[in-house]
Formats: C-alpha cells, structure tokens, sequence
C-alpha cells in the first residue's frame, strides 16, 4: 500500500525560541490535498542514569503546560549542531553534577508523532562521579535516586506519564529481555 | 524548593486543525519573568491490542514530520469531550477492524513535557473479536499482529521510535514485573 505523502508547500506561522509551527500543503497516497501542521523542535538528548547501586537518577520539574511537578530523566535541548551524545553528557552534569564515565546509546524517540518533528536521543550512564551542578539560569529542579524496582513500581501505579522516562524504561527492559534469551 | 511558574497573560498565536499555539508571560519561582510556548492539543488514546495467540496488534503508518513509515501501537483524537475509553474502542475499531471485549487502563503520558500539553491514554486490549476497518477519508495505514517477543527485540534494536508504544510497553512490563513479585 502507498502511504506515503508528498509535500507541496510550506508556510511558516511561527518562529519562536523552542517552537517553530509551520503549516504545509500535501498531497495524500489517494491524490487529495491536504494541510499538515509542524512544530519543528531542536534534537534532544535524555539520560537514564544508574549508581553503583543500581539506583536510577531521577528530576522532579514544574513543567508549565500541564502546571504540574513531574518526575523525569534527566534530559535537554541539543545546542546548534551538537553531538547528541555530548549533549547528554552536558546535560545530565549542568541539571544533577553527575559526570558519567560510561555512556551508552539506547535508542529514538518521536515523542510525538503526528505534529512534531522532535526527536529525542536516550543514553544509558553508569559510573557517575560527583562534579558541580550549574543550571541555566531560571532553571528549577530537584534531583536524587531511587532504586529502579520503585520506579517500576511508580510506574505501574500512573505516577510517571513523561513520555522520554517510559520510552527509557521500555529500551532498558526490552535489552534486558534480549540479554536473557 | 519552589518550583512552580504563574501564568501572567496568554497570546493565541495559531488555531488550527490540530495544533493550538500560544505564547504565555509567566513569573518563575527566582522572580524573573519569562515566556512560555505551548502547543495545547485535544487529548488522545493508545491501545495495545494482544490477541489470544498473545500477539500485539502493530500498525505501519506515514508519519508526515519525520517523512517516515514508523511502526506504532492504535490511537487517535478524542472527539470533542468523548470519554477516552470510548475513544481507545472506537479508534481500534476504525483503524484496524477489531473491537476489544477487554479494555483495561494503563496508564496517561505526557509525550513532549516542555511544550505540549497533550495526553495520551493507554489501554490493554484483550479477546478481541474480527468486524470491520473503516478508516477516516485520506487516513492509510497498515496492520498486523507480531508476537510480543519481536516487538521488544525491534526496541531493544531501535527499530520503533513512536513514544506512546514505548510507554505502552513501559506499562505493561512494569504492571508485569510487579505482579511477579
């Protein structure tokens, strides 16, 4: 089956400091026109972080569109053409002062996929050594780790809806499984 | 700490089919002020459909952003103030001619936390039984069942970026894990 569909124009709506909206003319697999809207975003890179423990490094953040304190993984925008990875590793430092001396690639995600052109890279860190942490100014954030069995258990229960910490998991867990065959 | 920001005002910047973009003024817990964009969107629903065999039912479908066929769980838009359970039934019906006996609730995600505030209800699917598929005018896709096993060997090999299948997955292996226990 052809699925695939055919950009025709682009107009740009909104250009703005993390959001960029656009609205393009398409041409569907059955010949109509249509109007896609975009929201072209920066990469992203996000980290899932464990201690010597096996304890898991998780932020607790206001995030404004759902005015709600959220717990996550730390994570962060990619600055210009940065390497994802470098990204990860700058970002997991500035938000936790944890330095990772071992990172490793998980996987992409689309977080969105039906509007947003983001993507976000998860990496997997092991051998945290404690530097400084040095937020962005403005930035708020509460950090600490919790053994994983307890976010599994958070999980289960609804306590953790941020998309990038579940996909996270789900690339962890589905490497352990693999591992186990 | 206080992490929490207030609204001051609120800009509609764009209304359109699926997007809503606005541009708030909001003061930060440091006394700053600073500006938020938010992509506010309807909500949604996400079924993860197995049937007796324990497969998983898996559509391939176009994803326009990412100009990419992308593998990913059954979902859609509520329509208007519709119940989202209802949603989860109606949209599996739609999109893949299966209607579910056994709907359960996982969980919600928030898929991009910085910018949107859309939420995705995930649902188990169980006993489904074969009707009909009547799809949207201009919506394609494709769909299958996989065993549960491929589906996390393609995450754990970065074969499927679509967030809400990865938390949807996420869930049921945590809901999984702790019934274990």
């Amino acid at each position: 089956m052809e699925l695939k569909e055919k950009k025709l124009s682009s107009k740009e709506i909104y250009s703005g400091r993390i959001v960029n909206l656009y609205v393009d003319d398409v041409l569907l697999p059955n010949g109509q026109q249509s109007k896609r809207e975009v929201v072209r975003h920066c990469r992203a890179s996000a980290v899932l972080a464990f201690n010597d423990k096996g304890e898991v490094l998780l932020e607790r953040q206001y995030r404004y569109p759902y005015d709600e304190v959220i717990t996550e993984i730390p994570a962060g925008k990619c600055d210009g053409d940065e390497d994802p990875l470098e990204t990860a590793r700058r970002e997991l430092e500035e938000e936790t002062g944890y330095c990772a001396k071992s990172l490793s690639y998980l996987g992409k995600i689309y977080p969105t996929c039906a509007y947003t052109d983001e993507v976000i890279h998860i990496y997997l860190a092991k051998d945290l050594v404690r530097t400084h942490q040095h937020l962005d100014e403005g930035e708020s954030l509460e950090y600490g780790f919790v053994p994983f069995q307890s976010l599994l258990q958070d999980i289960s229960e609804n306590k953790v809806p941020d998309a990038k910490t579940l996909a996270a998991v789900s690339f962890y867990l589905a490497g352990k499984e693999k591992a186990g065959q």
